[in-house]
């Protein structure tokens, strides 16, 4: 009999977005003709911007003739894009990381769940709570945990609670990981780590021959001096960290597709006999074993972002959405929520008022405004009595949403 | 310290197609000025045909504006893509295979490499011999291997020989594998299975409780009545099959990157204690996981495949690789060789005379004729003596590429 991965059973069978398009659903059926306005899923809304569609499109041409069709590419993505992100994204700030340790692909959601491919399964894994939750979740699916225990986190897992008690920046572990998951800009809270405080993490892992995950998605958003848009930024990191960027909330691709992963030369971890071995070939071998690459025509179009004009556009468009923030944040503080976030991220986080439920506050939220948002606790215990807002919405259905919120009794 | 997943370095570290590259620019160097004509990776040369490059650009356009953008699609590809693979691959060949079943995604490279992850490592699997290598090597990374021995074979993978004498049809193994990876039209040989041959094994499938990893990316290179285009196309197989397919091959997508793969509602395998789980659910968690689903307008672009026009243009270009096969396999029969496949395939699949060894065959073609083909024994063990050509060059280079083989003495 053939016998199927049984972690997958572990896994919690009603998932986040599923439940609340059930509630919003169930709502609009029985409220027929109800505008509802959606602030929930963090998904961008803006077009592409001109310069990306303009490359887009000639990457399409380029195709549709003999002389300058491409079949496959090379799986770690083509070298004018990884050429153009090292030097624009690393080189210009002063972060020695060459196009030889970028590797393009379709998803930062791919790549933060298959890194650990490479890594063994003894591995001990720490996530923040709450978290987004395909590290949590690829994490069970790779056999290293036991049970989903009552509170919702799986036995062998180190949580690590972010609550404004501390920021939202988690505490040093007191059991040692190996390979910790960290996001900032933060998905969901919208905080940022300082220097300082990302340094406490490199200091840690260099110091704990640990593994910091870096999922820097959100990087685009910081608008602060003094914030680091990449864990390498702080010295050491490149001994210690993977970092994975998106152009999906960068430049509005999450329906187009393309990210990309840095895995530095420097980077090593051991095999059983305490061998040393580089990440970057294992990486390497995973990506052209598994992967194809990225469409061309996408590359080019994500090329494009880093040029002047394409740099200026999509500067555009991150202010819109910073803008919805702003506007988010102050009519909430009206309202009489303590808010957290949407400076130098896309997400506003709220606490709830008077101690009420996640949940409660989504059914208060969806019923009296008619406004859908995400239920912190959705993303892991220490969320409850949050809930999370995107920005990405159009600016009159922000300014609609906050007026319909700031009448609620 | 964080450990590595061993099992790649298990791996054998040169792999065929750098080797080949390898050898290809050490020649180049050394004769400058030579005309090399590329037969050996199996890419496509030829176009995107003009009905794909028409949706393709008009999805471009819709990501343009903000009333036709489409941010983060289904996981499991857009209902429009899914219905007509539905309808057309199946339903019109009358398979019942509904939309429901079809998992679009970014390459059956990618799919068939991740298909394991659903299953438990306890599974044994079976390998034909010569063999693509990403069924081999993503079953060694994933852990369920020992070590490589010297004939290339790796402890606890069957390895299931295909050579002239069984018409490159495996024999039915004598151990009983879980998984079976099977590919018709096959790549590297060219072979086709018939539709006993291919009820053979799903009856062995059905008997022994063991399911078949079914890869039909060359299925639209089919010219011959009565050879299945589908494995479902055989009674019972939707119990114990999982089908990919691909729009690489077909359509020209190896730079474009769209595939997709058919999990049916009735398969099913077991949990330790011996309860039966359908898969479908298993592999749309893991795509939804680990997976953001292909770029619309490569979905665009792939569904216009199944339009009249589209319909028309890739039989054209198929036609066009097929006539290049035929040419192929006339011309290498001339100069002596005895030559398989090419009729209902893309791969013309040679032995070499006087037991010359794949590699040497390899060296000749290169230095003598200044051709490069794939060396069989690249593939496996059992491919020792033979050497693939891939009929994806233009009709120019094929023609001049014939001449100067059949010169050779």
């Amino acid at each position: 009999m053939v016998k199927i991965n049984e972690n997958y059973l572990k896994l919690q069978a009603g998932y986040l977005f599923p439940e609340i398009g059930r509630r919003v659903n169930e709502y609009i059926q029985a409220n027929p003709g109800k505008k509802i306005i959606k602030m929930g899923i963090g998904d961008v809304t803006r077009p592409l911007v001109p310069s990306v569609v303009k490359a887009f499109h000639e990457g399409v041409d380029e195709m549709a003739e003999a002389e300058t069709f491409r079949g496959y590419g090379p799986e770690q993505g083509y070298a004018f894009l990884r050429e153009a992100i090292a030097k624009n994204d690393y080189q210009d700030r002063n972060i020695d990381i060459s196009a030889d340790d970028i590797f393009i692909s379709d998803g930062s959601k791919c790549d933060t769940g298959n890194i650990q491919e490479i890594f063994s399964h003894d591995n001990k894994i720490a996530i923040c709570d709450p978290v987004y939750p395909v590290y949590n979740d690829t994490t069970v699916m790779s056999g290293k945990t036991g049970e989903r225990q009552p509170n919702g986190y799986y036995e062998g897992i180190i949580y690590m609670p972010c609550v404004k008690e501390n920021g939202f920046i988690p505490d040093l572990p007191k059991e040692r990981p190996d390979l910790i998951f960290l996001c900032y800009p933060n998905n969901p809270t919208g905080a940022v780590a300082t220097k300082e405080e990302l340094k406490e993490w490199v200091d840690y892992a260099l110091k704990n021959n640990s593994i910091i995950l870096y999922d820097a998605a959100y990087e685009a958003f910081i608008t602060e001096e003094g914030i680091p848009h990449s864990i390498y930024e702080i010295d050491g990191a490149k001994k210690v960290a993977v970092e994975f960027r998106s152009f999906s909330k960068t430049a509005g691709f999450t329906g187009t597709r393309c990210a990309f992963t840095v895995v530095p030369e420097e980077l090593k971890a051991a095999d059983t006999k305490g061998n040393q071995h580089p990440l970057k070939p294992l990486w390497n071998r995973r990506q052209s074993t598994k992967f194809n690459g990225v469409s061309y025509p996408v590359q080019k179009a994500a090329a494009a972002v880093y040029k002047d004009n394409g740099k200026r556009e999509v500067a555009e468009v991150i202010k819109y959405y910073l803008e919805n923030a702003r506007i988010m944040k102050e009519s909430l503080s009206e309202a009489g929520y303590e808010v957290f976030g949407g400076v130098n991220a896309p997400y506003i986080w709220i606490k709830s008022k008077d101690g009420m439920d996640s949940w409660s506050l989504f059914d208060k939220m969806l019923k009296e405004a008619n406004v859908v948002g995400t239920p912190g606790s959705g993303f892991g215990p220490s969320g409850e009595g949050y809930f999370r807002f995107s920005s990405f919405a159009s600016r009159d259905n922000v300014i609609e949403a906050m007026q319909r919120i700031g009448n609620l009794t």
